[in-house]
């Protein structure tokens, strides 16, 4: 192949080759013109619109609109609706997403409430996504919400970013995005756009920051600084908040996809990084799937990600604890529809297991003896290992399935309070098919990647589909 | 019960009803007189026709019958034959093994050649037995074979031993008996009739002992010395060669069973600890066993249970490398018939496993994607956890008997040199009931202990059978 290599000895000449192919790929990534026409007419529409409900000079543009860092086919205009600090957070709540959603419909447009991480109204006007957002004027540094930031820095990467490093920004956020790890919300513990931005700012161009990022090894901390937190597996400082590490969101497995996707891309450079999804098929025989499919509440998202991941991990915890083998785990939701998934080695165990007691020497060897004669799971009576008294005791399970229904109907994993009355009336699945009826055509998707296994980028290398 | 408890308050009382059990248990173990009256015949006899053939003062009688701590039941005289230094090793034994024959049979016995460390003829006179041992009569110290301290053990023993402790011993002997503790060959790894005779000569009874060994945690170093080898669980000098552990044959579950049994014994004191063995049969449902049979040469019987060790270690490393769990293990031969036994969790594997690759910084990251892509036995394509790479690789064998035969056949363990040929020829079972079919009535004794796990001790202290 005529550019793969970049890590390699032809430098030069796949140089050219990257080069040219990065800049096709910028080319499909730009918004088209009518499109940032139409962005551009909703954007003073909406201004106008929310001014003259809330008062002058309380409305701003935000996002990568403001930015004019937007992806073909993720156009979106984000509008900020300013408070004044004392405002209680309720009452700006309240009135963004009573005279928001009135504004959007005044307009011809529909809306959909959204949460992140404080409520906010999302709208669509002829196809394109708007988004009212309320916020405060605050002092610098004393932010009464996180998106009171925002402002900051879009006047900041403006001041900064010109069309070639827009170009750039896009790359790296389709080259994100491809692979799940663009966005920063608890669904996908990724890169936000603000931090792809600072990171082709840090690095002056999207090759230039892959060529760093694959020989990356976690935890990364930018600008010679310490990790802000040892948690964190990379630290980039906010320019805007130098207490804050922008990067904050970003998972270990996430990073770590970002480099071993960066050195494929520079081994072999390829188009299909950016912008296509591979549709393999991959086998499952021999493999075990056990599924949890259950009705969610109506919770905004990041809240029912948490309550999601963190069951998910409860009961990953007692299935490995019992002797099950859960290999990989993944959860998902959409429109009030939730599925916990697990791959496991085996959907059964042994029927007996080595129970390890005392030493002989010590004090409860005798009562070790005693107590095991007495035990209804008893499987075989005590003998001598080297120092050790062992027996052989039953498993009261030995079907994954059974042990998740006990599991759930006793509460005797760390669930999601919340999620405990769906679970109790969830459906447990190990046969993958029944998984696949059971999942609306998005969900599907999500356990067509579950069951491939890799990512995109790494079917994409190895050539699968 | 009266006699419970001597660990606890009753002591006074149980002390009564324990020392009256145990003079009823001694009295039971001293051979009759007429047998006694016959091996002294039979010795006399002995002595005077090896002495004939051999020359004045070549003979003398050692053993437990010499040191009067001869068990009922367990009745045989041990001749020693004395050869001077200067004769080669290879012609004694000749010459003990072929004129000791003509001698026995003389005498109206039948024989058969038996090998210890060296070989020595075994013969049978009116059902008493006989040993032939050839020794050498060496300066203090310089012994050329191990058999060469006997006398001087012997000389040892009877200047000390009395008629009550002789008692003492038998007591301690029975004890070890019953639990298979006795006898410092390669298969039992227990307590030689000579160490029993020092351990009541240091403790002054069986009582006294099995309430100090109670209390015992190996490693065990008696006389206030260090241990001789780190590897001896129990460390008891030779008062005739101080250089010498007289117990490092002792294994550490041996010695742990006798202080698992002295415990129990002086909870509950029984004459069943002594004399009667368990016919307990265990449930079997839902355990696995495996059992290799094979027909094994004709060897020393100390070499034969050091090659079939050799090769159920060996056995139970492979598969236990490869995702079995062996949970116990044991081997056994009798008549040119042998056996490895293996207790396993499950007789059968996943078809999956995890597979862990480097993490997504190491140097060979990208070599391992490409690797797995080419991996015959892949079930699912690399993914990314954390920092690290895993694949799903397929296992080539998930029947244990199925892998067993594989190691076999390609000699992919650790297996004696000796027995591979006898190996290449065995039988893989895993069905009970067959593994007992392919067994003479002394094997199926053996197959019932192993599947009962527990030792008859604990099968007595529970009562089972």
């Amino acid at each position: 192949m005529v550019g793969a290599d970049l890590l390699g000895y032809n430098g030069a000449k796949a140089l050219t080759y990257v080069e040219e192919l990065l800049e096709s790929v910028a080319q499909r990534l730009r918004p088209s013109p009518e499109t940032l026409e139409k962005a551009k007419l909703y954007a003073e529409k909406l201004v106008k619109s929310v001014e003259e409900l809330f008062g002058p000079g309380t409305a701003s543009v935000e996002g990568s609109f403001a930015r004019g860092t937007m992806v073909r086919s993720r156009e979106e205009v984000d509008i900020f609706i300013h408070f004044k600090p004392e405002t209680p957070v309720e009452r700006a709540a309240e009135d963004v997403l009573k005279r928001g959603t009135e504004l959007v419909k005044n307009l011809g447009g529909t809306v959909r409430l959204r949460y992140a991480s404080h409520p906010y109204v999302e709208g669509f006007l002829e196809g394109l996504r708007v988004n009212l957002v309320p916020c405060y004027d605050t002092e610098y540094g004393k932010w009464i919400t996180p998106v009171d930031r925002t402002p900051y820095h879009t006047r900041y990467v403006k001041s900064v970013l010109d069309e070639r490093m827009a170009d750039e920004v896009r790359l790296l956020k389709a080259f994100l995005m491809n692979d799940g790890l663009y966005g920063a919300e608890i669904r996908n513990k990724g890169f936000s756009g603000y931090v792809c931005e600072l990171l082709i700012i840090r690095f002056g161009s999207f090759l230039q920051l892959v060529r760093q990022a694959s020989g990356w090894k976690p935890p990364v901390v930018l600008d010679g600084e310490k990790p802000m937190s040892p948690a964190s597996a990379i630290t980039l400082l906010d320019p805007v908040d130098k207490t804050r590490n922008a990067a904050a969101a970003v998972s270990l497995t996430t990073l770590s996809k970002l480099i071993m996707k960066s050195k494929l891309f520079l081994k072999e450079p390829s188009d299909s990084y950016f912008l296509s999804r591979t549709s393999f098929k991959p086998s499952v025989e021999g493999r075990c799937f056990l599924a949890v499919v259950l009705d969610v509440p109506e919770r905004p998202p990041d809240v029912l990600w948490g309550e999601l991941t963190k069951t998910l991990e409860g009961l990953a915890k007692a299935l490995s604890g019992y002797g099950f083998k859960p290999l990989r785990t993944d959860r998902w939701f959409e429109d009030g529809k939730g599925l916990l998934i697990f791959e496991l080695e085996s959907l059964s165990l042994p029927q007996v297991y080595l129970h390890t007691g005392p030493p002989v020497w010590s004090m409860n060897a005798v009562e070790f003896i005693d107590e095991q004669a007495r035990k209804q799971d008893l499987a075989a009576y005590p003998w001598v290992e080297g120092e050790r008294l062992c027996s052989l005791r039953r498993r009261r399970f030995t079907n994954a399935a059974d042990f998740v229904k006990h599991l759930i109907d006793g509460d005797l994993a760390s669930f999601s309070k919340n999620l405990r009355p769906f679970l109790k009336k969830s459906k447990i699945y190990t046969n993958l098919d029944e998984v696949y009826s059971a999942m609306s055509e998005e969900g599907r998707i999500f356990l067509d990647d579950f069951v491939r296994t890799c990512p995109n980028f790494i079917a994409q290398y190895h050539s699968l589909g």
